[in-house]
C-alpha cells in the first residue's frame, strides 16, 4: 500500500513510474513526448495505465515544465510544449480516476533529492540543476516552497549580467545562459575556436573542429587534462559558485544540492563550484557555510519526487 | 496585558518603544549609540528601565545591523558596533530581567511591516528597505524566514553587476550599490558634474557644486522637474525594479513591500520602480505580478516589529 | 579628366558610379549582388563597363565589407560573401584594365564624408556608420588611418559588455550588438512586449505585436512621441555616446561623423547621442570637445569614398 | 652636438637627464617633487641647471600626467599637481633660456619606448604602461599621435565595465581599475581573503593578512607557486589581454609594448596576457597578428622620451 505514480514529461520522452514510500521505483514505462497537448495528455493517461496493472495506486503525481499554478492543477505556460493554461490536472483524472498533482518538474526534482536523495538530515535546502537549462527547487522548513502564485524557484531566469545573453524567455543576462550544459559547450568552443593549440584532446573527442564539440567531449577531454576543457569547467563554476552565493545572501540554506546532467562529472565540476562558492559567500568569515552536495538520484529525481508530492496530497 | 518592547539599535541612535498588541506604541525613548559593545548593552538596559516605568512588560524584541544566529540569540557579526560573536540575549536578559530576542533590524522592519503596514492581507511578503544601504526581510506564509543560520534576506550582497562597485562588504557589484540613497546620491553628483545645465534646480538647492548634493536636494528638485534628479530617481528604480524581478523568480511572493528613506518620497520612486519591476519580471504574461508597495510605518517599523517578534516568542 | 570609378558591394546590391573630382556622381549603375565569389567579379566588371561608357575613367576603387589587406588587393575575409584570402585587386584589374584599388567599405564612407561630407574643416575625424552593424573608420590627419595590416576601425567588435550578447564574430559584448540599427530594433521590440500600454503608436505602425516590430516604425513613432519608441532612441543613444566618449580617449579627433541608416533620423538620434557623449567623456570639464557630426552623403558615401581613394592612388 | 634634456615628473619625484641621439642618459638629476606649481617651475629649472653643466643643450622635453595641450605648451589638467591651464613651456623657457616642449608623460614614455627600446622595427606601435594605474601612447606611421587637442591615448579611462568600479576620474568601469598594478593587489586581497589556505606563501611574505599584501609579495609568491598570487595575475591579465584586442580592432599596430612597473615580471605577466589577447582579437584566424613586447628602459622610457621628442622640435 501506499504505492503513487510519478510521471516526468520532458521535451522529448514521458517517463512514469510506480513509487512506494521509500522512493523506490518499482515498475517503469517510457514514451516519446507526443507534439500536441492532447496527445501529451493521451501519453499520460497511457502510462499511467500501464505502469499500474498490478498495483494498487494511490495518486499520480506529474512534473512538467514550465508555470504551475499555485493550485497545483493549471499548467500556465510551458515552454516546450504549447501549453496555456492548460487545466492538466482535471484531464488527467477524468482519464486515470485517481487524485492528480502537477508540480513543475525542477521542484519535483528538489522534492526528491530532498526526501530521498542527497537532502538527507536536511531541513532548508536550495537545489540546482544544470542540465541543458538551470532551474531548482527550494525546501524551507520541510516544506516545498511554491511561493504564492506557484512560480517560485526560477533560478535559471535570474539577472546575472545587465545585458548580457539573450535568453529565450526574452530576457538578458539570465544566470542559465552562464551556468549550464549549453554555456559550458560554448565556453568549450569559444575557447578551442581561439586556442586550439590548447585543446588537442577535446577537439580530437569530436570531429577535430571546435562547432563540433559536445559536452561529453568536455568531461571526457577534463579528465586527461586538456586545458581548454578544465578551463571550461571552470569558467562554469565561476558563474554557478558565485549564484549561489547569492542563494545564500537570500535563502539561508544549510544545504545546496547540485543536481542535473553535468552534475554527474561529480567533483571535476562540484570541486571548482564548492571554490567559487566560498571565494563569493559574502560574510564567509562570519556565518556558517551551507554544504554544496551532489544529487544521487540523477535523472530519476523528477519522477521520484513527483510521485511523493502526490502521496502528501 | 500583552506589552512588550522593542528596542532598535542604530548606527546613531538606540530607540526603545513600549508597544501593544496593536502595534501601537505607548511610550518612547531615544538615546545616542555608545561607542563600545559594553556601553551599547548598558544602554539598551537603561532605554528598558526607562520605558517600562508604569507598564507590565512581558518580554523584550531587539533589533540589531548584522548576522543574527539561528537561536535570535548571539550577533554574529555587526558592522557598525564591534560586535563579534556577541551573546546579546544573554546579557540584557541579566540585566532587564526578562526574556529577549534579537533579530536582524531589517528582518524586525520586515515584520513591522508585514503585521501592522502595508502587509496587511498578505501571507508572502519580501520587504526590501532602501536606506542608506538596502536591506530586507521575508516573509513566507505568515512566518520569517531566518534561514538555517539566521542570515537569510541580506539582499543588498546579490551581485548585480560582475566586476561591479567595490562594496563596504569586502565583495563587488552588490545590489545595495545601485540601489539605495547612497547610490541615488552617486547617480545625481554624476550627472550633474557631467551635465550641469540639466541641474540647474538641484545644484542651486545645495552649494552649486556637484559635490554639496544631499539626497534631500534630490527629491525636492525631481518634484521641481530637475532633469538631472528625475533622471536619477529612474536610475535608481531601474535597478530596484530589475532586482524586485530576480526576488519573484525566487521567492513568489504577493507582495514586495519598498521602505527606508528613499521611499518616503513615495510615487516619485514607487512608479517608477513598478515599471521597472514590470520591465524585468521573466514570464510576466502568464503569471499573476506580485504588488509593490510602500511601506507605512516610515522609521518605527523596526522598532515595532521587534517587539512584536518578542511577544511571539 | 579626372574621373574614377567607385563600386560598393553590399550584402544585396553592388553599386557603381563614375566620380568626379568635387565628388559629384555622374553616372550610375546597380545590380543585385551574385552568390558565388566569381559571379561578384564578373558583376563589378560588368558595372564598371556599363558606367564607363563616354567616360575617361583613370581607376576604379571598391569598398567590400571585411577585412582588406595593407596592400589594398586582397580580402582577408569577408564576412557575406564567400571570400577567403581572395585576390580581388588583380581578378578586378585584368578585366577592366585600369588600376584597382580595394578598400574596406566602411573606411571608404568614411573618406567620402571627409573629403566631400561632414568632414570639411576637419583633419581628425572618426567616422562611425550606424547600419545593420556598426562600422566606422578613421582620418588622422588628413589620411585614412588603415593600421599596419589594414584591419583598423573594426569599431564594431570592441567589447563593451563583458559577457554580454553573442555577436556574429564569435565573440560577446561586442558594440555593434548595442549599438546598430539591429539593437534598436531589440530594444524597442523588449521595450513593448514588457509595457505594451507604452507603445501604442509604435505596435500601431505595425502588425500589432512587439515581433512585427520594424526600423521605420520606431522613427516614425518616436516623432509622434511614442514613449518605447523613444526610450528605444535613447538606450541606443546610451550606448553609442558612451563609445563615442571611449573613442576620444583614445583618438581625440576633432570631430565625430555619425552616419548609416540610424543616423538619417537626424537629431532624433543625434541629439541623445551628444548627451550621451558629453555624459561620459573623461574630464570633459578640462579638454576641448569633439564635435558631434550626422553624416550627410547617406548611402552614396562608400561609392564616393571609394572612387575618390582610387584617384589617389 | 645634439644633446637635450629630458625631465620627468612624477608624483613623487622629478628626475632629469642629459641624453644623447642614440638614447643614451649621459648625466641625471633627481629631486622630491614639490607641493606646489610655483615650487615645480623651480625645481624643474634647478635640474635642468644641475645637469645642464658641461654639456651643450639644444632642448628640453617635459614629461607630466595630465592633459597636454595641442601646442605641447600648456598642462590642461594634472591629476597629482595643482595645474590646471598651466603655462608650462613659457615658464620653464623663461628660467631655462632653451626652447621647451610640454608632453604627456606616458606619450613620452611611449615614444622612448619606440625609438630606443622595444620599438625597433615597428612604425605602428600602441604602448600601454601597468604601474599603479594605466597610460599609454600610441605611434602611427612613425609620428607620436597626439589627438587634435593633445589628449589623445587615454587608455585608462576607456570604459570596460558598465556600472563597473569607481574610478578617481569620476567615471565606473574603466581599464585600469581591472589592468593595473593597483587592480593587481586588489585581487590578491580578495582571493586571500576569501581562501586564504591558497595564499599561504603569499600571506606569509607580508604581516600574514589579505590586507598587508603588497605588489612585490604578489610577484614573489607567484614564482614560488603560490595559487592566489597565479590566478592574481591571470585576473589581470584577463582584462589586459582583451583591452589589447579591443585597441587591435580599432589601431590594428604590428606591435604592442606594456611597461611600467608589472611589466618587470617580465613572462610571469606576458604570457597570459599574450594568451588572453588572443583569446579576444576578434577575427584571429582571418588577420595577422600584433606582437606583444615587454618594453626595455624601464623607468628611464619617460626621460628618453621627453628628450628625444625635444630634438625632434
Amino acid at each position: 500500500m501506499g504505492l503513487t505514480i510519478g510521471v516526468d514529461i520532458g521535451g522529448t520522452k514521458i517517463a512514469a513510474g510506480v513509487v512506494d514510500e521509500e522512493g523506490s521505483i518499482l515498475e517503469t514505462s517510457q514514451v516519446s513526448t507526443p507534439q500536441t497537448p492532447e496527445g501529451v495528455v493521451d501519453a499520460i493517461a497511457d502510462a499511467v495505465r500501464i505502469v499500474s496493472e498490478g498495483h494498487e495506486i494511490e495518486a499520480v503525481g506529474i512534473g512538467a515544465a514550465g508555470y504551475v499554478d499555485d493550485k497545483r492543477a493549471t499548467v500556465l505556460f510551458a515552454p516546450n510544449i504549447n501549453w496555456r493554461h492548460e487545466a492538466l490536472k482535471d484531464k488527467v483524472e477524468q482519464r486515470v480516476g485517481l487524485p492528480v498533482v502537477v508540480e513543475n518538474d525542477a521542484n519535483a526534482a528538489a522534492w526528491g533529492e530532498y526526501r530521498f536523495g542527497a537532502g538527507a538530515g536536511h531541513d532548508d535546502v536550495v537545489c540546482i540543476t544544470l542540465g541543458t537549462g538551470l532551474g531548482g527547487g527550494i525546501i524551507i522548513g520541510g516544506k516545498l516552497h511554491r511561493g504564492r502564485f506557484g512560480v517560485a524557484a526560477e533560478f535559471g531566469h535570474i539577472r546575472v549580467v545587465p545585458d548580457g545573453l539573450l535568453c529565450g524567455c526574452g530576457s538578458q543576462g539570465c544566470w542559465e545562459q552562464y551556468a549550464s550544459g549549453r554555456a559550458l559547450v560554448r565556453y568549450a568552443k569559444q575557447r578551442a575556436a581561439a586556442t586550439p593549440e590548447n585543446a588537442t584532446v577535446l577537439l580530437g573527442l569530436g570531429d577535430g573542429t571546435s562547432e563540433g564539440i559536445e559536452g561529453k567531449h568536455i568531461s571526457d577531454a577534463a579528465r586527461q587534462g586538456d586545458p581548454v576543457a578544465i578551463d571550461s569547467f571552470r569558467e562554469l563554476a565561476r558563474w554557478a559558485g558565485a549564484g549561489l552565493a547569492d542563494l545564500a545572501s537570500l535563502f539561508d540554506p544549510s544545504a545546496f544540492i547540485v543536481g542535473g546532467g553535468v552534475s554527474d562529472e561529480g567533483d571535476l565540476v562540484l570541486e571548482p563550484i564548492r571554490k567559487s562558492f566560498r571565494r563569493w559567500l559574502v560574510g564567509n568569515q562570519w556565518r556558517p557555510h551551507a554544504q554544496v552536495l551532489a544529487a544521487q538520484l540523477g535523472g530519476k529525481a523528477g519522477l521520484v519526487g513527483a510521485a511523493d508530492l502526490a502521496r502528501q496530497g
